[in-house]
């Protein structure tokens, strides 16, 4: 298969690259790193980046950011990026690229646990995970030509946890090569709605 | 109980409004009848209206309005406008709310039977409700003075069976009024962070 990966430059993308990049031809798409550029934030930016790539089996994204802050500081600022990024962002990439996938190709987008374990300043991520899970859902009984959609949802990474461990006290992070078999599991698997939760 | 009811002429909120004002005293908001007009795409309307009716005991939603359209026909336009409304309007209500609200007063939500159970043109919605489900199960761990919030998620109601019926082929109906009793069960019990399937 070739396949796509959208944030192939970070952590999980890493880890998605080298699992799959055992059996399958991948081009790795990031915001300034890659094979290929790519800002989810710009419709116009995904139409070029599948121009460019050409016929996918797949498409994976492990990108997607979210501002974190307490509750009663996010601002409807806040909340539109995260919204524009990690949900918008991937609907674009489905969006734009149910005609460039080949019969029974698949999406695979990304989301974590704080869709159903929220933390503090958690909120506009929590937001942006259960609109991705939910519209996946949705997708996946509209999609074509036999085209799947899945979601990935890890709990935190242990190689984020030098990062993140403040906000994730007490979760048993993961490590990325395990939230990484979820992607294959939905790549080269043949279910289409799912929401793998990796915790 | 002081209750503001947004959406209240709708045929939800007028059971609702049934239902909590056998016990409470019910503020009928709506876009263009009720006791307070209020626009949830606007957040200065918003403010303009808890000026106006002043300290509440609860806050109850069974407003916000989605575009339907097949898949492949939902631009980014239509995805914004959804969000714009049923998401952030709701969100909206949360955020200008919580400084509105006395002590251990209560946000009740609404989205629907979408988030879980797809239909053909309803990823937008589908995307909406997931949203706002996940939203307040993060709200209901950082919201300050003992506030609470819940969501109720109706299946298509007996009375909008007319006009929702063709979309909801082979889905059981529920009455208004079993759906009203889940907001009573939000405002007038003591959980927060649940959310109520009535279906």
């Amino acid at each position: 298969m070739k396949i796509l990966i959208v944030g192939a430059g970070g952590t999980l993308g890493r880890a998605v690259a080298a699992e799959l990049g055992q059996r399958h031809e991948i081009i790795r798409a990031g915001r300034a790193s890659g094979d290929v550029q790519v800002d989810l934030r710009d419709s116009k930016s995904i139409e070029a980046m599948y121009a460019k790539v050409g016929e996918l089996d797949a498409v994976v994204c492990t990108a997607g950011k979210v501002p974190f802050a307490p509750l009663g500081e996010l601002t409807e600022e806040k909340y539109l990026d995260g919204l524009n990024d990690k949900l918008l962002g991937q609907v674009r990439l489905v969006q734009a690229g149910m005609d460039k996938l080949r019969d029974e190709g698949s999406f695979t987008l990304i989301t974590g646990i704080l869709t159903e374990q929220p933390i503090l300043a958690g909120a506009c991520a929590s937001m942006a995970n259960g609109a991705v899970e939910a519209y996946a859902r949705a997708a996946a009984i509209e999609l074509p030509r036999g085209l799947r959609i899945n979601v990935v949802s890890p709990t935190v990474l242990v190689e984020s946890m030098e990062g993140y461990g403040p906000f994730f006290r007490g979760f048993e992070p993961v490590p990325a090569a395990r939230a990484a078999l979820a992607f294959s599991r939905s790549v080269e698997g043949l279910q289409t709605g799912q929401v793998y939760k990796i915790w």
